[in-house]
């Protein structure tokens, strides 16, 4: 039969299975079209003469493809090609834009040193996890964590937080923002339509506050933290132990106030402590949440003390949010690893978690002393914000000044954010909001931080303060 | 002053610090009740020589809880209780209900033996992961997940499944569940209001779904998978290689029919590929995704070629839905430890995962043939369903057969999952649902599979077939 011929197999008589070669060549004839739809191929007996193969071996490539769907076949018409949906045309990916020579040094806020990661711990601590774990640990886990992370976390954040809580109240989550997604959904489940957010504050919080359903307002961050007055709506989402990004600390009476209020409106404070186990003056400030458990849910994440890479996080919930929480957390199919679940316990049980921060805490302490010092010999202006986190603010004198500063940092290879620039405003045409530059300094690698520093004072120097 | 001597403060001495002693004294003095609102402690002076503290400890711990809100200062009055809320009665957890002597051994269907979790293998992939992952992948994820995994996965399903895509088609999930639910989201915002799903199928799907927004309409499975004339809305969600739970594949017109009314409708097929690498007694059928993959969703993970504890799933998505998928993630905040990702990865390029599949579809299918060996020598009526994945159907006379047989399971330690019994159904009226038992032959552990064949043996023994 002449049609074995036209069919061109690209044929590979090499491999060990020479019946999946004969299928995979006629799949890409189908799928090119060189094969088109309904055209007849060879009998069995003609195609396996044709290409040296026993007759078996090409008849159950025809039923495997047949099985596919490749091909069909009916009785008396023999075998043919399946009119198969043409594969759209362009549905190529586009070439990626080309990268430009981008900063070479990021002084990103909110990020830590990533090479500081202690993989060697986590890594013992994986398999120390799996060891141990029962079989059961591997099976479909309760959406709300695994009740030894759950009990882990607890009795780390009442031992170092001061955070008032049962493993009951622990909600393990993947990491900080996917555990505000599904509170801002379970807040909206109980009725609430808006939440109040700081004022300067993260754009990607908001967003996902609005994507739930939520109205976002604003709380004009002063020297005292949030405003407590212009609290509205039955939710506020604050950063009360190191306001991000300002580096303020929510005042005592502002705290009262927040608390006065969300019991009066039935509604809920939000603790964000992202950043809380690294003060570097004093000891923190304990976790807001002890003074009224049953109206802030607290949380934090891994993010800032080990990586955001881990994706780990836990909200302390009260018990009134919970059965919202619950619901919708089974239908969002959010659920983290169980073994990455095991291994932060360890971590946590173990005091590697406590030993990594300690001395993480020492590093970034005197980064910022370093960067306060660098800063000092070129501009009389001090660092803003408390001695805490990862990041701190360089007052500056306009948005005109902030805006020469991140340009010139472009072109020397240091990634600067400005608080005017960088969509942490509500309102950018607001006349009050103040220009600086906020400083991330764990962010650079160990080897680039001097570097960081020197290029950093020369660039404030040059700008003329 | 009297006031010192009120406080009867349980204050450890022995402790290193006796200023954090004095602290967590005074905060328990306070949430407990003992210290009321307004109280006016003791002047940091008298309560140090009180207590044999120097004066600055006291007012060290004086200062701290004030930061925290425990305490307020007024001047000329003096050192103060906060006015707290108080903590809501009868907050505490309501104890569990005792459990009662349950199963013993599970059969139920879609749970991989955990037992057979590649432990080691898995701790060496996190270690060499951990070893050789660059700093930039501890960063914030790509929300889609890590190149690395999504180029080792699309490798895999080229490879195993037949499926048709790139790396960028691929996207990384928490487990298929989560998978689930955020591409239903994505459905809804493309204008998506209406899905099919198989019927009987799993009512966990359907609610997904439905907490999408989408109404979930059913597609009778007969002999030939779910039938396309039943179509209806924009999506289908289907279990082309092996329908759970009646065990039967999607004849390869239906799969034809199934497309061509995607094509027509602007619809998407969603493939639920759950244990497509489980097949007994041929070579699977290839991903109907080849055939169009324009208009299916290709989706798998690990939840049973591994376990479901490691919360690792893969969609691969048509360019059209890329987009809505990748708002979705952004505004569910879903993401997956970096860890994770690049440790499974390893697993998949090191071979470690195809080595473990093969090991176990050797165990499986043993235990198939054993189930059925076992069953034939107590009843006529042979197991439906192709011989493949983790599970096959034991059909039954009567609903009430089945009832008896659970029951009957349940007294001597067998946990037992009826077709008829166990929601599968979308109508429990509809006089064409049958009664079997959906036997899992995969969950029980090797040591306890004896006792269950045992066992089931001589429940259908007794039941009289």
């Amino acid at each position: 039969m002449a049609e074995s011929l036209d069919l061109h197999l690209e044929f590979d008589r090499g491999a060990g299975f020479p019946g999946r070669s004969l299928e995979n060549a006629l799949r890409e004839s189908i799928r090119t079209g060189r094969l088109p739809a309904g055209s007849r191929l060879p009998g069995s007996r003609s195609l396996a003469a044709d290409l040296g193969l026993a007759r078996g071996t090409v008849v159950q490539a025809y039923a495997q493809l047949v099985a596919e769907g490749w091909l069909v076949t009916a009785p008396g018409s023999g075998t043919r090609v399946a009119n198969l949906p043409q594969e759209p045309p362009g549905s190529r990916r586009e070439p990626r834009p080309a990268t430009t020579p981008g900063p070479v040094i990021e002084l990103r806020p909110g990020i830590p040193d990533l090479g500081s990661f202690p993989r060697t711990a986590w890594a013992g601590s994986v398999r120390r996890a799996l060891a141990t774990a029962s079989r059961g640990t591997l099976d479909y886990p309760d959406p709300a964590g695994l009740p030894a992370l759950r009990a882990a976390v607890a009795g780390y954040l009442v031992r170092t937080r001061g955070v008032r809580c049962d493993p009951d109240a622990v909600v393990i989550t993947a990491g900080f923002t996917q555990g505000l997604a599904l509170l801002a959904r379970a807040l909206h489940r109980r009725g609430v339509r808006a939440v109040a957010t700081e004022n300067p504050g993260l754009t990607h919080h908001r967003m996902l506050l609005r994507a739930a359903g939520l109205t976002v307002t604003p709380l004009t961050v002063g020297a005292g933290g949030a405003d407590p007055d212009e609290a509205a709506g039955q939710a506020a989402l604050l950063t009360p132990a190191h306001q991000h990004p300002t580096g303020v600390v929510l005042a005592p009476q502002h705290r009262y106030r927040f608390i006065a209020w969300a019991r009066r409106h039935d509604a809920f404070v939000i603790e964000d402590d992202y950043d809380g186990e690294f003060r570097y003056d004093q000891r923190p400030v304990g976790a807001m949440q002890a003074l009224a458990p049953e109206r802030i849910v607290y949380a934090g994440s891994t993010s800032k003390s080990l990586a955001p890479g881990v994706r780990l996080g836990w909200f302390v919930v009260p018990e009134s949010l919970r059965r919202d929480l619950a619901v919708t957390l089974l239908e969002s199919g959010a659920a983290v690893s169980a073994i990455e679940q095991l291994a932060m316990a360890d971590l946590l049980t173990h005091g590697d978690y406590d030993r990594h921060i300690r001395r993480m805490r020492l590093i970034y302490q005197r980064r910022r002393a370093e960067l306060a010092d660098r800063l000092a010999e070129v501009t009389t202006t001090p660092l803003s914000g408390i001695a805490a986190g990862m990041h701190a603010l360089l007052p500056l004198a306009s948005a005109a000044q902030e805006h020469r500063l991140i340009q010139a940092g472009r072109r020397q290879g240091l990634h600067l954010i400005g608080l005017y620039s960088s969509d942490y405003w509500h309102d950018p045409a607001d006349e009050r909001q103040a220009a600086a530059l906020v400083l991330g300094y764990a962010a650079p690698p160990s080897h680039a931080w001097q570097a960081a520093l020197t290029g950093l004072g020369e660039l404030v120097q040059q700008s003329g303060r």
